[in-house]
């Protein structure tokens, strides 16, 4: 198909397909003439890809050039893939704050956490900083706050993951395969989050209706 | 405090605070020059919400400028508060693509199934857009996919909204208050999808253990 029909069928406009291109995100079509080339579904798919991991992931143009490396990378394991989907997800994170104790005694309590879960991690899987960093701010709101508040957390994650891992199994023998995976992995994250909000509307109603909560000036 | 100590405690470039001044993200410091203005700890912890907000929750400046907003209402309910973090979480999610008979059925299933929870949302919350949205850029990808697929992820949403809506309860009373209210829940969202990212790498280490999976190109 031409250029003009990819940007129809992929509801994006001509310019950002060309700025695509440009930045190498989407491979050229074969070329038909001097000024034309030629795209297939494969085109197509990989802007749907780009789309998702841009604007439901909110990855930067950065993380989305790791992550389709990593699916165009025909030896990248299963593993190697979902790591460059949540490498992505973490390659921000600003530097850790300058207090080595408070730090090092929060990278224990997570530490700690993993090894008692029987968890196989990288002891540098960038995950693990993620979240002694956000252990590190939320300290900084409420200096009672520790890890045993996320047990929770720690145990929706546990099953979500097992849940995910489980029904993707057997899908990924192919370039395509791998793609709609990653798409996968992303999306199933936004329905998490929207299904979150749900809730939190749900639970702030039950609360206001009780006579709790209310105006934030009171 | 200068703004060059207000740099060196948030730790970040004078520059970045002058652009959230220009920006109206931070408010003016107090005029004691004709060049020169003092600025105070609420300076401090509004920079640190910036960052939590720009760089764990990866907003853009204008979704920072609609939360700064709700908190700064002193009329704002938590309600409304947890609304605006929200809404920034879907503010860039592209039209529904034109198919509208399956569209209208996927928007059906999400519908039968807050009804079915007793769940009190909006009709027109943006989350329930969004989760329309990704059910079909989901379906996209497998044309078996339906919102029942998605059961653990609701059943997890509900058990840690009630959690969080009750563990934040009474904690905002002040302004500053309803700014560590909108960063934890900022910040519990990301510790999540850190813990997610560590049992999704065990899972898929313990089925590389069992043989299955592997590199996508076998």
């Amino acid at each position: 198909m031409r250029i003009s029909e990819l940007g129809r069928r992929s509801g994006l406009p001509v310019a950002t397909i060309k700025f695509y291109l440009r930045e190498g995100l989407l491979p050229p079509g074969a070329r038909t003439a001097r000024n034309q080339a030629n795209y297939d579904e494969g085109h197509l798919s990989r802007l749907q890809l780009i789309q998702v991991l841009t604007v439901v992931g909110r990855f930067s143009l950065a993380s989305v050039r790791g992550i389709l490396a990593a699916i165009d990378d025909r030896e990248m394991s299963l593993a190697g893939l979902c790591a460059a989907v949540n490498d992505a997800l973490f390659a921000a994170l600003p530097p850790t704050p300058d207090e080595p104790a408070e730090v090092g005694r929060l990278r224990g309590q997570v530490d700690e956490c993993i090894s008692r879960l029987g968890w196989q991690v990288d002891p540098r899987a960038p995950a693990r900083s993620a979240l002694v960093q956000v252990l590190v701010a939320l300290r900084e709101l409420d200096d009672q706050f520790d890890m045993d508040y996320l047990a929770p957390y720690v145990r929706a994650a546990d099953r979500l993951s097992a849940y995910d891992i489980e029904s993707l199994s057997g899908e990924t023998a192919t370039e395509a395969l791998a793609s709609a995976w990653v798409a996968r992995l992303v999306l199933f994250e936004a329905a998490f989050t929207a299904l979150r909000a749900l809730a939190q509307e749900h639970q702030l109603a039950l609360r206001a209706q009780g006579g709790i909560g209310g105006s934030h000036a009171e």
